[in-house]
């Protein structure tokens, strides 16, 4: 039974609780913290774990095997260093950190370390659909790939969503799944505007994004944020003799008043539910994380970085990573 | 440039006309008659056709090279009779009588006069989709057929739809479609009761249609004629080692209110006008007319007549025809 | 923790063990049993489970707080009349035991012990496209059903498939299915042999089944058992004003060589795995069973029992059930 | 009967011959001309017409009431011009001339002329799908649109295609929809050059334009013409509500081995054959032509130029148009 602390109980937080408790078999939540300690107290009452003052010693406790990282984006840091630190395998939630710098010091201690124990939350890489397409792509039926159309649909944003967060909230689950199905690095970012919706508020939004990858290929990624219809992510990879895409997912049908129709997922939880569920059943069963590891999160980030660069000059920005550490090469299992 | 002369002028009969004049290339009418006289002129304003005193009139003008019969099916006999007496080509809207024995009188007659003159207006065997399921299924890919299932449904019936039109006008579609799609008999039928829908005043529907074919195949066909959500054709077939289907037809799909959404057709004119289309300019084209033939009328008269007994005994009800005159071997090209 | 006690080390018994202890949290395997001592070391070595010489010894165990019974069907009626004597919950496999009587001997037996602890293994009550579809029709925005049309088509069948099995291994999911659909029971069954396909061997293969509901609805299933092309579970129903249908899922699309194409299921573990885990994890979060109840255990097995005689006979037969207990009440939760 | 005089007999004008002979009724083909000399006899032969020593003589004839031209572009502008002056109806398959100068005159006569005569062949404002999608957004049922994504694909191209046709052969296609879809004129292009297909032999392929429209749309356009798996043309347009989209259009669904298959088609012949039809039996049908207009085939020259210099330098290009006169005003019907 793997002891897990966790570290933040906010809605992600205690969604994740609830799949390590109810879905996931061999985990035991023994630990949490929360700077809310209400909420913290919460978890801990449905659970059994005891309440921690702070995420610091959640990761050092004793009887905490491994951490969960799902407090505010800028104290990542902070707690997944320190689990570094004590050796302790830690999932964070994206982003790794709020800054390359930052996610770059993530590297260098885990490096230091020698060995992978750190997964960022990218779940994609866990969906049935996305895995398909990459096992198409893989299998080599269809020939090289050539480019890829992105959207990325969302029916509408909190208030509190800034201009930049179409970027770093949302664009940035986009830009990790191309660099793990391409298995290559993203080498400029241009950022273009489309007519504004006049559901965005000040939200500049749809955008759309061209990404130029280290291997020639083109991605272009619509985003919108204020769809309204629903939730919807699509994804076409044109091959130099085939294409494949992800397939809209219904499971059934209706015919009523003059229309075939079939639900869209209403949001995020709908449609990516199942793969939360793998991407945690995964890491807890892995002794070495082979999810988006360190080096994904630092690539994100700089990405992410170049694209709200764009976004605010509409200028193509070019990008430029630090050498990769040998502990991240695509052999190691995790940028294949 | 082909003469022809159309007998009635009701709604089919100026459609066909407007698609003989307008559509159709090579075709003029110049004749016509109806009941109706003011219908008949109405047609000739438009046309320039000479309007006749009955149909016997049209069939026998000088300047009618061929004859569409499209007057009230119990008058069909008499037209049809008279154009191979003529030795002219004749088009009959379905069905070709209105009973067994009428429909052999015109087979008898089309014998005695030694070569095809007589089509009948089953316009499926016209129709894009169900031309591409015949071709795979003779193609041979998916291997020999086991059964076939289908589905008929209407949004509504006109006021005057009587019980037994349920097969007279609706199922017998189904009918002759069978017969061509496998090149083989109907050797028995059951009508089959569900649970009567509210919408359907004093018609006994929908029903379900058993067919047992010469060559041991079932076919399951639903009729629902008061469906309400549109029309909707189906067919798939089950063969040794796969399927073939009807698709759903829809030029376009729209994503909004939640929904995924696609356009179901309103009625038969949306859904087939074009495999109308294809029957009369083929039916214009040929020498010798190669569509549904009048030992198909005659079939598809037999079948008829036991589907309406079964739906009112409720028993199986086998099915004897006269034997096939030569005429109409499959070699000859009507049934295969 | 739940400790369950698994009695049958088999295929099936194998993969629940996996569930119970892989992918449901909260339970643990304590103890298992298999007349193939070796099959059952094996489970035991994975688990930590203690293996018993028999499966009343499972039943008996003092640290199993619930039975999963997966042993052969001939043997289930004694193992769960003992954990019902035993006051145990028990999850039997289907069949719930081989005969109409032996069905009736436990729900007279989980009758006298005053509230439900037994649950039936039909998992499409659990599998979501037949949720939506439930829920589209409970919803009444289509109106009143009147007619299901159904297929359950297999790649293939093992050699040790009997021609019954068509009916009592396949068919009799449809069975339990539709009785959970509509909420009402089977009136009569009558078994129409199409033409056999070369690939069936001794089976009659395919059958199509025709079931009178007590609501006056008609279903037509289609069983075929040597498909070839793949695992395909198909249902429409017909309602007053519109239709449902299970969709084809597919997560991609590949175009390729001149053809849109997407994969279908190979086997019923590739289509249900995911309802084989909703299935178990509910029923051991319920404190009493809500799922398919020893009741429809019985009428699934008298309405089977009844689809052999008609197999045979080629007649339709009339199913006539014992009266229900008032402990399987539509409002008790298991049949609405 | 409207008599058309054919200029060229080349693959395009054989094609355009038939379908005006056949396919169309109320027009005849009385003169026809082409350098081939053969080629026009052989076309003279199967319709009556008369051979022309060259295309200003067809125009001049007596027995000429329309023109269609269908020879190579360079030759358009002069025969164009020469109906113009003739005051004879014109069909001009695209380009309508070889440079924006060479359209402006024909512009320029055309409004000297005082009323429309030239109509230029671009099909897709005649393909059901396409109209469909126009339909819905002109509904303001999903909003006022904001993007639209763009493939057009071509299984393969012929050996004399140069890197340019990729611009003025197929995108031109894209180009003139998109005029037509929005009501409005392309203001900006951007050709982007992804990873080059190995099948592509000396073209850039594909390439990725980014249209930027007088109302702030931004529009895609993938144009792949080596895409081996078949001709595919796509279309989204994204809306503040919702979205529409051309559908895969399959009239059946095979199951076979695995897969469930449908064709895609293999030509433009095969997508747009009844878009040609239409087309033609439109404008034979109109008075005035309100099709394409000489305005539309100059503003197409326009952004193509710009398009193919952008194509070399891989810089964004503005593009600026002459002023439209009044005749094209969309008031007019031919733009909106």
């Amino acid at each position: 039974m793997m002891r897990v602390g966790v570290v933040g109980a906010g809605m992600i937080g205690r969604d994740h609780v609830r799949r390590l408790t109810s879905v996931i078999s061999g985990v035991t939540v023994t630990a949490v913290a929360d700077v809310d300690t209400g909420a913290a107290a919460r978890v801990a009452a449905t659970t059994g774990a005891a309440v921690h003052p702070d995420g610091l010693a959640v990761v050092a406790a004793e009887d905490v095997d491994a951490v969960v990282v799902c407090s505010w984006g800028d104290t990542h840091e902070t707690y997944v260093l320190a689990a570094v630190t004590a050796g302790k395998p830690v999932f964070c939630e994206k982003p790794l950190a709020t800054s390359p710098e930052a996610c770059l010091r993530i590297v260098e201690a885990e490096v230091a370390h020698g060995r992978r124990l750190v997964q960022v939350g990218y779940m994609r890489r866990y969906d049935t659909a996305y895995r398909a397409l990459k096992n198409v792509l893989d299998s080599g039926t269809i020939g090289a790939p050539l480019m890829m159309h992105c959207a990325h649909r969302n029916a509408g944003v909190p208030a509190f969503y800034q201009p930049e967060n179409t970027i770093t909230d949302t664009a940035v689950h986009e830009i990790d799944m191309v660099r793990w199905m391409f298995g290559t690095e993203i080498t400029a970012v241009r950022v273009l505007r489309p007519r504004p919706s006049r559901n965005a508020g000040g939200i500049t939004d749809p955008v759309l994004l061209v990404l130029e990858l280290a291997n020639e290929m083109l991605v272009d990624v619509e985003i919108s944020v204020n769809a309204r219809y629903g939730y919807d992510i699509r994804g076409e990879i044109l091959c130099e003799n085939g294409t494949v895409a992800l397939a809209d997912q219904n499971p059934i049908t209706v015919r009523r008043e003059g229309h075939l129709t079939s639900p869209v997922p209403a949001d995020w939880r709908e449609r990516f539910s199942a793969a939360y569920d793998v991407e945690l059943r995964e890491w807890a069963a892995a002794a070495v994380p082979d999810g988006p590891s360190a080096w994904d999160g630092y690539a994100a980030a700089v990405v992410s970085d170049a694209a709200v660069q764009s976004l605010r000059s509409e200028e193509r920005v070019e990008i430029t990573l630090a050498n990769r550490p040998e502990l991240y090469d695509p052999t190691s299992g995790d940028l294949d």
